[in-house]
């Protein structure tokens, strides 16, 4: 069956996961937009991209223009500036897919799990932004260096919370375009488990001096 | 290397879990006592997987007795037990290691995460018991059936917190003796990480309509 080719913007694309997640959904087929806050920034990461892709291009753009022409948006910036990006586009969101991939990492205890208000701060932006945006959480647990290596076969399952199954299954398969197992983890706010686990896989990182610890989910057939 | 051979209480020894455990344990040479409320009933489940071991025994008894007698102490009550049972044999535990099995899932909807007070059920546990008694938490995501079939290959991987990294590596041996992998997670506020993913793997065993998903982590080296 051929997949469906998104328009996808994928802001805070001038960092380590968001140009990770950009290269592999162009290299799938997606149109995709990298978003900065400065669109000098994104046009720049964009270039750089696209250069490693040989025949497809990335564009790049501020996020709010980024946002307001894509299908689908993905959030991969710091937890710091989540908030406050989410303010940036909201209007650019209705009846769409945000993907937030944000972990609400509080530095400098970044392998100590420390859930804001002891939530998901994924539920914390779907509650903010109401039903007319679809919030799905994806892409937390896996290691940014790992996304950025195309011929790198990445070991880690792809955990989905969201409160919108359909949503969640566009998910599941934007992951599986990019070479990724989604799996389908409940609701928005179960994210607090796949958010809180990232703290647990750079705690594993540091104790075992090892750089991309995943997670696989067994017992459901073969990965 | 020969290893140690430890006294170990199971308390709530009489449910799936904690009777899985106790088996292993005890298939593996340590000296176990199943602790219940009821020393009678403590003893029937005794009675029953001592039955199943052939030559090895299983002792029953009350869990302020049980707790006592023990060099470790490992709790697998449903949560609304755990402060209770906790108070009841806090006088026997100074000095000791408590692992912790509890995972806070509040029913009906044990498939959704819901950490009480936004943290680690575990964690409270530690805060009440003061430093006398070094708390580990684990074991949190294993299947209990799996555990109970002791010819059965645990496919899943036991995240150990604690802050205490002596009491995590006695953890981590028990878990070697009963064929299981532990991995240290980190301190115990990271117990969070872990007991909000037994709620994910109950919604993807409603989603995928399997018995025992489980976890494994990836990129440390061979499971």
């Amino acid at each position: 069956m051929e997949r469906k080719r998104y328009k996808i913007a994928v802001l805070g694309g001038t960092g380590a996961q968001g140009m990770g997640l950009a290269l592999r959904l162009a290299a799938a087929g997606h149109e995709v937009t990298v978003g900065s806050r400065q669109a000098e920034r994104a046009r720049a990461a964009a270039a750089q991209l696209s250069e490693r892709l040989g025949g497809r291009t990335i564009a790049g753009a501020a996020n709010r223009s980024a946002a307001g022409a894509a299908e689908i948006v993905v959030l991969t910036v710091p937890y710091a500036a989540q908030q406050a990006t989410v303010q940036e586009v909201r209007g650019q969101l209705d009846d769409k897919i945000l993907v937030d991939a944000t972990v609400p990492l509080v530095p400098p205890k970044v392998s100590v799990v420390q859930l804001p208000n002891g939530e998901s701060a994924v539920a914390a932006v779907q509650r903010l932004l109401g039903d007319k945006v679809r919030v799905v959480s994806a892409f937390q647990n896996v290691s940014a260096q790992h996304l950025g290596e195309l011929d790198h076969e990445v070991d880690c399952d792809v955990l989905i919370c969201g409160d919108d199954q359909a949503a969640r299954e566009v998910v599941v398969g934007l992951c599986q375009d990019i070479g990724l197992r989604g799996i389908h983890a409940g609701p928005i706010g179960n994210s607090a488990a796949v958010e809180a686990l990232t703290s647990v896989l750079i705690a594993i990182n540091r104790r075992y001096k090892v750089a991309g610890a995943g997670i696989r989910i067994t017992g459901i057939g073969k990965k």
